[in-house]
């Protein structure tokens, strides 16, 4: 199903983030480009009728559909962290995973993966308890769903609670972020932590796709073992970065 | 999975109509006289934690679970009928279909039927554009789920749709309602709209399902199929009628 | 504070109708050009955060502030009818206009009138108990407030009720909109509904401006009565269109 | 307008936290004991017509009108503390308090003060900006009105704040909650954090209006200044322990 060969890493990139009368992202430009879909389901963006437009979309470009489940809060985007219980987590992710699954039948398809979008992302990295609900959804939901995590120099914690659920994780980097010695992501508010010129995002692209070492904000090798490149669709640039890495990958994979 | 024989009507409830911290409904109390959950979908009423939950109560006592979608309004309960397109309500129905299936997976079950809620069910009665959308929803998500309309004295040309869509229906009657000539329910500004006197509830209810005739409003027999009677558990009146209408069930399934 | 002489009509522009993280409008190109900003107040559109920037920009640009309270729906942005009662309909709106007069107290200034969104100006437009409960919400809220509503060949019926309830109304025409002989404007649906070419927006809006005759849909004469030309913002061609007939209306009150 | 005399604290209690369908608290029981109402806005409970409603029933028993803010979260009733920036805080506030002031309006009334609620009202007393933010709307809404902030063995901090502000703090104590010795309540976690016997909290009442000194958690002594005691009316028995708290301050009053 997927454009790349299994050595290289999936792109996935957020989708029908539009809402209502609202647009945003260059869905229609990027789609061909990618293989993974993450496709908001309604609680930080979207809604039924964009649902299902973005699902059409995606089966037409043959892309992975996944579930892109956030926090209640539409107006913040689900950027915004919310104290929910690991319980109301796995209720809400549960709900989430099952309506984009509803939308996806009605065109022949199934939700393929899941990856938690914006703060519930980030705060099941940094909470156990809240990663335990997260994975505890998918497994109850389908066992045999992937489910994207950040890649970081230290994996094992991770995928050692993933093993005890029987969870298969697949590990995300970032083609446009600087990293620090932990593999962590270098905070927006640092100079330097966002890559602008697209040799840099490429060249990054190619590094992680061939498991070489990035050099991370202390000047010191860092190695990510990425299945997924994260890549945006908000803007032109954007779009023709993503175009240029597929480029690349193509490249690598016909060598 | 039901108690009922197959000759008797179902009885459908509807179910998990709490939100947040706000509760409606002896839930617990009626759930284990029925044979049907209409199960809230968070459109109209309740949230993820509280379908969870409504769905853990039906399983324990072995009721089929129904989506009962809606229109997205909160604050009306769905009662309130909204301009939506027939797009619009096929999408949503996926959506709240697939949200509680979602849920259902998690507890080992799945979504058994459709009952849409309040200015939904009305409207799709009444507009057959509306009605289509609704069957085009349920046969996309699932052509063997069986759609509960509303019994009439005329059920042939909504048949005769559900026939080329290739869709189930289960019509539905009311026990403390009066009926008029066509079959309508008198409406509720009509004085004798409602029947308040448990009696004339459980007789209603076991002519309805001995397929005799009701008297209609103007005096008239009238002979309602109905597959199923919808009864109400709000309140400890309303429990006991349906316990009653149980017992007479079971005197009848016995005899 | 408008910068139209008294007998010019006032230019009115829908503001701030971004939401989020999502933008609609170029609200910042529009409002040196316009008298009067319908600002949404959160309920088909906005949030607390971009009432507040609205404000601001409005106040900068000394243009009046209009309340532009709508239905609860923001998916379908307020223009999908909802079937509230006139209860509740005087009850949003008394708090939609107290909310955006909240924001505009921390920013020096004050609601100056009211002017309904989308299916809720529509449809008190056509049943005059909405009307009146509209017209009820602004008087008890202030009397001093004017309303706007549509212009009509014969708006005697409106004036009247206004008139009882003790009411200022402002009667708005469209510029670039047909009208039908009643002086309804000729359905979206229809050909030639609405006008594309900036010659004729222009000169529809001086026609009106002057208080002479425009050629209805029918080849007719129709003189209507404008206190105010509804103008737009949403793109670049309209913000144009806008500029050209501020500029007419300058030539117009100085001859 | 109250009927407490000016030595003993206002007693404040939560009202109109329903919403919609759904009915929460004994607001008729208990209105005619308090001098403080806390009305919902809209965001954690209420709705435009239960405001309505709830504004009138204060306005007949002579009570005092109180906004009671809340982070924009309905199914989480406000509880769920959400990273919400300052201004974001700020502009959530004047959006409710002006929604509550434009129904007051119609019944002839105002807004009188101001009381965060439920994860607000405790993030701003552990996070100074937000404690800024929320001073700050409510000085640019109205400087005359009172801030309800929690009572401590040191207000001086926040009173310092308030008064670099220009803004009124009305602190508030708990009768039904124990305190640990820096005047903070012991967790509902920990035992003994909640008083349920009806005559230790009219006790603590009767302490709290004298300015005596309370025994903390550790057995020390704790006096807290209270210009308002928080009681509740969620059900019989809390209202007839505000009953009784209102017969025990006449009774002081009368002393």
């Amino acid at each position: 199903m997927s454009r790349s060969a299994p050595s290289l890493p999936l792109l996935n990139c957020d989708m029908g983030e539009s809402f209502g009368n609202w647009k945003i992202g260059l869905d229609e430009e990027v789609m061909p480009f990618v293989d993974c879909a993450n496709i908001a389901c309604g609680f930080h963006a979207s809604d039924p009728s964009i649902m299902r437009r973005t699902v059409r979309l995606a089966v037409k470009h043959d892309v992975r559909i996944g579930a892109h489940p956030a926090y209640p809060d539409l107006q913040g985007f689900g950027r915004r962290s919310m104290a929910c219980s690991p319980a109301e987590v796995e209720d809400m992710l549960l709900y989430q995973i099952g309506a984009l699954d509803g939308i996806c039948r009605a065109e022949g398809t199934r939700v393929q993966y899941v990856k938690p979008h914006g703060a519930l992302y980030n705060d099941m990295a940094a909470d156990p308890t809240l990663l335990r609900a997260v994975m505890q959804a998918v497994v109850r939901y389908d066992a045999s769903l992937p489910l994207m995590v950040m890649a970081t120099a230290n994996p094992a914690p991770m995928q050692a609670l993933a093993d005890e659920m029987g969870i298969t994780l697949w590990f995300e980097a970032f083609a446009d972020r600087a990293y620090d010695s932990r593999g962590h992501l270098v905070s927006r508010r640092e100079p330097g932590a966002v890559h602008h010129d697209s040799e840099v995002i490429i060249a990054q692209s190619v590094t992680l796709a061939r498991g070489e070492a990035l050099t991370d904000s202390s000047g010191g090798d860092l190695v990510l073992s990425a299945d997924t490149l994260c890549v945006h669709g908000d803007n032109a640039e954007s779009v023709a970065a993503v175009r240029a890495i597929r480029e690349a990958f193509d490249t690598l994979a016909g060598a």
